[in-house]
């Protein structure tokens, strides 16, 4: 095999362009928000549909807005080595969280098309939808969906936050599923032989290491909260004598302190697996006052963990700290549902032919935990899976996301190399 | 000088009537709301000139909607023993805090007015506007204004919190000034020989010692923060490693949680005078979510004390406090523009006074510092000011405020009893 005939660069031009006009049209000072099934969402899925048609790519929707391409003359039902991210984002996100693992997808099936030797090779690029959590309160939507996991009878009532309305209308609003469309799982275990997602760093690692692609180890599970609450009783701010006092504010300031000390108790104790974030924090704007104790503050708690040991010591240390604070402050917390993911392990030979591949591209890599991302659910339904991630200033999930096209230039082209060795693979 | 021909309940029971009423029309589940210079407490003020008029007593309005009442024949120059207190109430308070003060001293001079040997006393009841600090971040407007300590020109620019329009919108959507309402200051310190204002107690002392009415020693003074803020950075929930976090919700809770240490010291060592709440507290709905690192708070804090050297302590170890989070989690805090009181000491002799008086009625007292009342403005005019408390469950500035009737009227007789003696004193 050679990848003399490969040519990535000018497709991988093109797929950054298609992202910064997405990035454009989506924009939503500060950032950019595509909601779970937003016309945004579906604006980002028109602009990689007309790249496939352009380049010629077969496009397969599913009931639920996934999008699966495939290469001219390639079967639906051929076992395919896939790739591809989520077309979503958080709101007042950044652009390249998801978007980019979708564009890195289909630069390399352009890229494969037009190689004369590489026509009809088992490549699938994926666009999914709805990964971020923030619109339902649960991420992976698309994903589960497309792979089964979940079915719309079990999430189609979950609301969205920011419109207050079922998954099921917002899929309705966007005329899924198409004429013929089939309800059916567009993808299972049988159809990926193996899965490998190109995905922006979401920390500073990589930038601090000075090194442009990382090699995930597993996704790291989380334990969620989105719906927390605490009430105490509001109360006149100088009248009321400390220990009368019922302060909401002081109770969930104690619990994310108190989380934060076990964090530091843990990384003091060489264990750099576990955090935490309390994203969400907020007095009652109808009732709080300058001059009221708060009586009330709803807010969100986030563990994880790329460790099941780990998430289920955090859980239990947040339990006591509860009892604990609502003893001491007259306070009761009702933390809502529970939500989150189980940590998934990667799968090892992936990594190592990742990892074997950039070196023989004279790309520096690093191993490293990941974050949430659909590659969990490939793993999950039982496919090999992997993720590629590219350094990125400034984290993710903010509106300073700065992926380097020269980064992801090299991301894609460890991608496009390990998607081809592995099709090419006895 | 006999109190005999003095009927006082007949008028308290009125009074209460109207109280009730008024509670009924500004409702505003839950509680009430009588935002400063409202529809709501112009409401409240019609009732009060209806009570006045019917019971023959002389309204004069300033030109910012306060209201003086006069019993007949009593030129408005005379200098009076004068009580009274606001109309307003917080964002869904209780009915009482202001409102009780305003009816006590109507509930006197009615029976006043009805008691031939009473007729022509120096008494006069005041009905001021906007006290509370939530509409305009800043506290007493209708008592300076009505007492020449601020004028118009100083603070009709400040913008209520609600509408987000100026006092001086407000004055004139309520038709302040009314044709030749003069513009001068209501009322000085020639003109009021003392001021004597009932107030329902707004901590739970009173309740927790059974004793009906409380005698203040001191208005509690403030150093406040109504638009306080820190400013972290975004990031992704999961993949920012703990040392490279911004977050702002951490440095908020640290600050909350130490303050609330200073005060469990000063406690422990015997000092009951530090206060200190922070009453909101605020990730920015449009960006903040359960999968990002909050960098964004917007928070109020209120710190209040009797003596100003306590407030100079606390003051001192909140800047010190902010530096260390500042240097510890990479925010920076932006206070705001600080607003507040100093601590005003009420007059020995009024308390002696008022304590001996209810003395002589069979009622027990116990004095207490309060908080910010119209009292203090009064004081700081140069009169002799004193509060009588009365006792009330749940404390204020909620919607459980439950003054018992029979409170209210214990209340009343020593602030009936009490301006009657100074009245009749040489």
């Amino acid at each position: 095999m050679t990848d003399a005939h490969f040519h990535l660069d000018p497709c991988i031009a093109e797929a950054w362009e298609i992202m910064e006009r997405i990035g454009h049209e989506t924009a939503d000072s500060p950032g950019i928000t595509r909601a779970a099934w937003s016309r945004n969402e579906e604006r980002a899925a028109d602009h990689v549909r007309a790249f496939a048609w352009r380049h010629g790519l077969q496009a397969l929707n599913d009931a639920f807005g996934n999008i699966a391409f495939l290469l001219p003359g390639v079967h639906p039902a051929t076992p395919c080595v896939t790739t591809g991210s989520h077309l979503d984002s958080v709101p007042h996100g950044g652009n390249y969280d998801g978007l980019a693992g979708v564009a890195a997808g289909l630069a390399v099936l352009a890229a494969a098309n037009a190689d004369p030797a590489s026509r009809g090779m088992p490549f699938r690029a994926v666009a999914m939808r709805g990964e971020e959590s923030p619109w339902f309160g649960t991420a992976y939507l698309g994903s589960r969906l497309m792979l089964g996991l979940s079915t719309l009878d079990e999430i189609g009532d979950l609301v969205r936050s920011d419109s207050r309305k079922p998954l099921r209308h917002h899929l309705q609003q966007l005329g899924y599923p198409r004429t013929g469309e089939a309800v059916a799982p567009l993808l299972n275990c049988d159809l990926v032989t193996s899965y490998l997602e190109l995905h922006i760093e979401q920390g500073p690692l990589l930038e601090s290491d000075d090194v442009s692609v990382g090699i995930a180890t597993a996704v790291r599970g989380n334990v969620r909260f989105p719906d927390a609450r605490c009430i105490g009783a509001y109360g006149h701010s100088a009248a009321l004598p400390r220990r009368f006092r019922q302060d909401a504010v002081l109770a969930v300031a104690e619990l994310a302190l108190g989380l934060d000390e076990f964090w530091k108790d843990r990384i003091a104790q060489g264990d750099e697996d576990f955090v935490f974030t309390v994203g969400k924090f907020s007095t009652d704007a109808a009732l709080h006052a300058m001059t009221k104790v708060a009586g009330d503050v709803r807010f969100s708690l986030n563990i994880g963990a790329a460790m099941e040991t780990s998430l289920d010591a955090a859980r239990a240390f947040l339990f006591d700290l509860i009892k604990g604070i609502e003893s001491d402050r007259g306070v009761s917390f009702e933390l809502g549902r529970e939500v989150g993911t189980t940590p998934t392990q990667l799968d090892g030979h992936l990594i190592a032919h990742i990892e074997d591949t950039a070196r023989g591209l004279g790309t520096a890599t690093r191993r490293m935990p990941t974050v949430g991302h659909d590659a969990a659910m490939f793993a999950r339904a039982g496919i090999p899976s992997a993720v590629i991630l590219v350094r990125n200033a400034h984290g993710s999930h903010n509106s300073d996301e700065a992926l380097e096209r020269r980064d992801f230039t090299d991301g894609v082209h460890v991608l496009g190399r390990a998607m081809h060795r592995l099709a090419n693979a006895p």
